[in-house]
Formats: C-alpha cells, sequence, structure tokens
C-alpha cells in the first residue's frame, strides 16, 4: 500500500507551486512513461506487479508497487493506468534557441492546457524542437499538458521567458497571424527559420509584441473574404501556419 | 430564484438520453447565446438582469430572470455567465448533402468533445458546410462540444448516420489520412468535392470504411521521413489536410 505522505506529493503536483518547489512532475500510463524514461531522469515509479514484471531494469529511485485503489488515489486521470511516474525538470539553456537557424515557436500566453499540450505534439511532427513562452503562459509540467502532448515533450524544449524582451533582442523575422495580416499562401516569406508568435485564446498577441512582428500573415478562409465573426482555435492556426512553412521548405523552396 | 425543476431540467441535458428525449440543448454565454437565437428556436433563456437590459426583444418562448447563484447551479462552465439558454434541436436531412458539389467531412468515432467542437470551428473557417458521424462519434449537443464550437454550430450542419453504409452509396471521392498514404504535398488528387474522412482518436478510421477510402493521404512529418512513434491529435491533422485542399483549390488549381 502506497503511504499517505506519497500520495500527498503526488497529488501536489497537480499545483505548480509545488512543482516548482521539487522541480518534479507527473506522466502516466505505459507509452508515456516509457518515453519519459529515455528522456528525463526518473525519481519515482508506482505501478502494479503485471507492469513491473513485463519492464527489463528499470531506472528509477524508488520503485513502488500498487494496486488499484493506490493508483487511484495518486492518478491525474479519469481512468488510471497501470503505471504513473514522477520525472526530474529538464534544465533548458534559452541559449540553445537558434532563430536564425531553425523554425522557432513563441506562445504568449496560451492559457488552456490542451492547447499547448496540442502544440507541443504538432511542433514534434513538424520538427520544431524550441518553443519559448511567456511567464503567463500555462505551465507545460501541468499533469494535463504532460498528457496531451503524448510523449512528444521528450522532443520538444519548453523555455519560459520575459518573451517581449526576448523577442525585442532578435534579428531573425517575427511572424505572428492576425486578421488584418496578409494571405499566407500569396505573400513571399522565408519560413524556414525565425519565429511564429501565437497568442491568447481570448486576447491574441498582446500590443507590445505585436508592434516587434514584421511578418503579419493571415489564414484566409474560404471561399475567401468570406465574412465571419469566427476565428479558428490557436492550437489549429499554429499547425495551419507551420505546416504551410514546412510544405514551402520543402516542397516550394522558390515561393519566398 | 429559479425552480428547482427548471435547475434539474437544464442539467438533465447534460446528458445525451435527456437532450434525445426533449430534443434541446444548452449554449452559455453573451456571443454564444446570441449568435444561436439566429439560428435555432429558443425555448429558454435564463440571465441576470443586466443582461436582459442589454436585449431588445428576446425571441425566447420562456425568459427567466437570474442571480448568480440560479446560474451557478444551473450552468456547466466553471466560470457561469450571464445568460444561459435551451435550444430546440435542429433537424437536418442528410440527402441535403453533396459530396460530388462540394467539400464534406466525415467523422467515424470521435469521442472527445473537444475535438469535435474545434473541427466544427475549423469546419466554419474553411467552408465545409456539412460533417457526417458514425452513430459512436460525440453528440454535438454536449454542452462541451456546444461551447467549444464557438458559434460554428450556427454554420455547420452535423449528421448522424450508419457511416460505413452511407460512405458505400457515394461515388464522389473518399479521402483519409494514413500513416502509409501518400504524401499530400506532391499527390494529385481533386480536393474541392468528395468526403474527407477522419478518424477515432486512438483506433483511427475502423477497417469496413478504410476499406472504402480510394484516396489514402499522409500529412509529411518534417524533415521528411523521419522516424517517429507520434502522430497528429485528429483535430489538427484535420485542419491541416483541410487547408491544404482549400489552399489548392483556390491557389493551386493546375496540382491535380
Amino acid at each position: 500500500m502506497l503511504s499517505k505522505s506519497k500520495v500527498k506529493y503526488i497529488r501536489s503536483l497537480e499545483m505548480k507551486k509545488y512543482r516548482n518547489e521539487y522541480q518534479t512532475f507527473v506522466a502516466e500510463g505505459n507509452k508515456m512513461v516509457s518515453d519519459m524514461m529515455g528522456s528525463f531522469p526518473c525519481e519515482l515509479i508506482i505501478a502494479k506487479p503485471s507492469w513491473m514484471a513485463t519492464q527489463g531494469n528499470i531506472p528509477a529511485k524508488e520503485l513502488l508497487e500498487a494496486d488499484d485503489d493506490d493508483l487511484r488515489k495518486a492518478s491525474f486521470l479519469k481512468t488510471p493506468q497501470d503505471v504513473l511516474a514522477v520525472f526530474k525538470q529538464p534544465e533548458y539553456r534559452l541559449e540553445d534557441v537558434c532563430p536564425s537557424q531553425s523554425l522557432v515557436l513563441a506562445l504568449d500566453g496560451v492559457q488552456d492546457p490542451g492547447n499547448l499540450g496540442t502544440i507541443i505534439r504538432m511542433a514534434d511532427w513538424f520538427g520544431i524542437e524550441h518553443i519559448v513562452c511567456s511567464m503567463d503562459t500555462v505551465d507545460v509540467y501541468s499533469p494535463k499538458v504532460v498528457q496531451a502532448t503524448m510523449g512528444a515533450l521528450c522532443h520538444v524544449q519548453v523555455h519560459y521567458t520575459d518573451l517581449e524582451a526576448y523577442l525585442k533582442q532578435q534579428t531573425a523575422p517575427l511572424y505572428g497571424t492576425f486578421l488584418d495580416g496578409e494571405n499566407m499562401y500569396t505573400k513571399q516569406f522565408g519560413g524556414s527559420t525565425g519565429i511564429l508568435v501565437m497568442g491568447n485564446e481570448g486576447k491574441g498577441i498582446r500590443p507590445g509584441i505585436e508592434a516587434l512582428i514584421n511578418e503579419k500573415l493571415y489564414i484566409p478562409n474560404f471561399p475567401e473574404g468570406r465574412e465571419t465573426s469566427e476565428s479558428l482555435n490557436v492550437a489549429i492556426a499554429t499547425a495551419v501556419v507551420c505546416a504551410e512553412f514546412r510544405r514551402r521548405q520543402t516542397y516550394a523552396p522558390d515561393q519566398k
């Protein structure tokens, strides 16, 4: 049986305050934990004996057998899995981000955990290795974000910084999507390097950052120019722009 | 004060069983309710006096003033809004769907309410007027789906039917995305008409339906061919394909 203090420790990691204090985060489920194990030091594993039996040497500091009841108490999921693990948060260096040599994503105040998780998963697919977030963007180590990344967290480095100050120092092109931007299918632009900035779900990109963006893009609706009061979800918009950047880079290198 | 039976009725609409029985659904928030009002008959409005005061003639069968406490009891949201409304579900006809004349979306067992809501919102942006769902796709009138559509439910008709039987009758091209499909950026295809079929979050498209799909597409990752165990979220994949269909149709009509 899992001790009360252990359950309390794990449950506390739902809150950013405690995640920061311990510098750890939780991941759940066989695929997720197996993926993460190769990328982050593992502090603790809580798992059913049946899961343990399928593993070889498990590189975790602490290993605890648990039953359904234990896992239900510890889990953040509606349907607890056979394994839950606590990993050490990685320490990434902002100096490793090179927007002059690759495409980088920046998030200005994205709030929804599902959106951030989906964006990280999409970034992995489109070979984006770094995401730079404003301090008020939802914490990547929130259990909901971690689960929504489906393991992509192992391949994408997520940084937090004063985004406006960071972007001010950049010389690479800064892209963003705006309703009054230029049609991204007809506009000439590079797109294989630079920073694509995406904004908050309700408020978009804050004015101080908008002022820095030198390549304002627009994702045309269809039929083009049709009047609509609607917009696209931020994760959807990010994906559509990233897909177009990668398409040009790979299949239409002359369309710049 | 809102009567207990009224609160009970509204709360019951969280369940598909009761939504089917009453043929109604709930929408919340000023923009949402205002948008919906133009499209669906309104059965009931529960709102703060301050909201009522900003409205002209409100075309609802029943209109009830409420305070914060009433709205908290009735609401499905974490942060209840000033207005909650119950609308009549529309009756759409599958005969109105014309895949030989326009691009239609089909969903095979999409389960997550957020995904369906986001897909409907994206469909609206890209001018897709009909979505045909398998019977086991999450119900579009679930409060979570309705809220995630951000009003796009007014412009996109969502149908439920035996999807496999429906697709069997079609002569228009049937598209789907598969890991072993053809690169959608280099493949020749129409894409301005036909049906794009997207599958369940975990299991993808069921075998019986996969067998019917004559245009198997692949969204290339980047750098192309890089090995990855990951995939894209279904709403993201749907959006990236729809954006590419619309781009070709509008900006590259020769690329067929």
